[in-house]
């Protein structure tokens, strides 16, 4: 693919998604044509996907049927909107992709890390050539998602035992692979951003 | 499991939902209990799943993310009926398994046999004890599918030379697998009910 592709992730609360807008405009200050999505959703019928799985209480699905559902928003994702704009050689960047299932479903709510990995080779098969990892206090990261108050409390209702480990988990991934930038997000968004825009160097620009 | 879980299988407009519906019928009037289901659906979450995949155009997903999502709403069926029902000794009587799946969107959507089947594997992990195939003309079976005309188009809609690759592929899955059972369906309900009792042997039938 001539594009890039870029994903940033995070705990809920860590700022990665005004990161990814910020990112956003500065690659579109340079010239470059940027699509800005995100998951769940990105696509329309992904985003018909993220309101069956966002909804409802917790417990409405078990964690294998909700790693299927976010599987097949991806696959969604993926053939409607990020490999066109790869394709057409735009910049992408995704507000969460695999990486956050890997963690949400599959350490988060038991181990099911094989699981996840083996669907994704199955049916995704693709990574981001960079992913940057905001990393935040879990304490800070609640309390910057409950005063957001936003009608999707699905996830940020898992209270702070279950930021901790995502927050672990992430960190520990970031370390298995090269594509991963870690990111101190505990500062004002001007010098978060000042640190993402480090990490994109000029090399990874497409042409 | 100490329940038996059969499933009735075949094209649009074969009779295995009018049989599924005899059979139950049958093995109550015997004293049994039995859970009759469906698929797409079976649980009030999979039911969610099932309007989701088969409103729209018929080109609106993939066969790849139509795979996911089906296998989505088989693994909350499995979870919050048919395992249940089992557990508790009952025959569970589901209208399309796994097999709809292989056929439908494993063959006549593309050579994605293989990976229907990695995924049934890795997220489902289960067939029903007996599978009664419903065998009939496509011809037949379209006109019959047609004449009902109900809101749920979707595949129905996809003609005879859709229909006739489905029944082979259903006959090839048949000759696979020791828990088939071909009926033919060329009559009317009573006498294909008749055929389908047959099979019942009572080694079968939970104590």
């Amino acid at each position: 693919m001539p594009g890039l592709f870029l994903s940033f992730e995070g705990i809920d609360g860590s700022g990665k998604s005004t990161q990814a807008r910020l990112l956003a405009e500065a690659l579109r200050a340079r010239g470059l044509t940027v699509t800005l999505t995100r998951e769940p959703g990105g696509s329309p019928g992904a985003e018909e996907i993220r309101r069956l799985v966002l909804e409802g209480h917790t417990d409405r699905w078990s964690a294998e049927t909700e790693i299927l559902l976010f599987t097949a928003a991806r696959r969604d994702h993926l053939e409607k909107t990020i490999r066109p704009a790869l394709a057409r050689g735009e910049v992408v960047i995704t507000d969460r992709f695999a990486d956050s299932t890997r963690i949400f479903q599959g350490i988060t709510r038991g181990d099911l890390s094989a699981t996840v990995d083996r669907l994704h080779d199955l049916m995704i098969g693709v990574e981001p050539d960079l992913t940057l990892l905001i990393d935040i206090d879990p304490a800070l990261g609640l309390s910057r998602a409950n005063a957001r108050a936003g009608t999707e409390l699905r996830f940020e209702d898992m209270g702070l035992a279950f930021q901790t480990k995502a927050r672990e988990g992430f960190l520990a991934l970031a370390t298995q692979s090269r594509r991963f930038r870690v990111i101190e997000g505990d500062a004002d968004p001007a010098a978060v951003a000042a640190r993402v825009w480090q990490t994109i160097t000029p090399d990874l620009l497409p042409a």
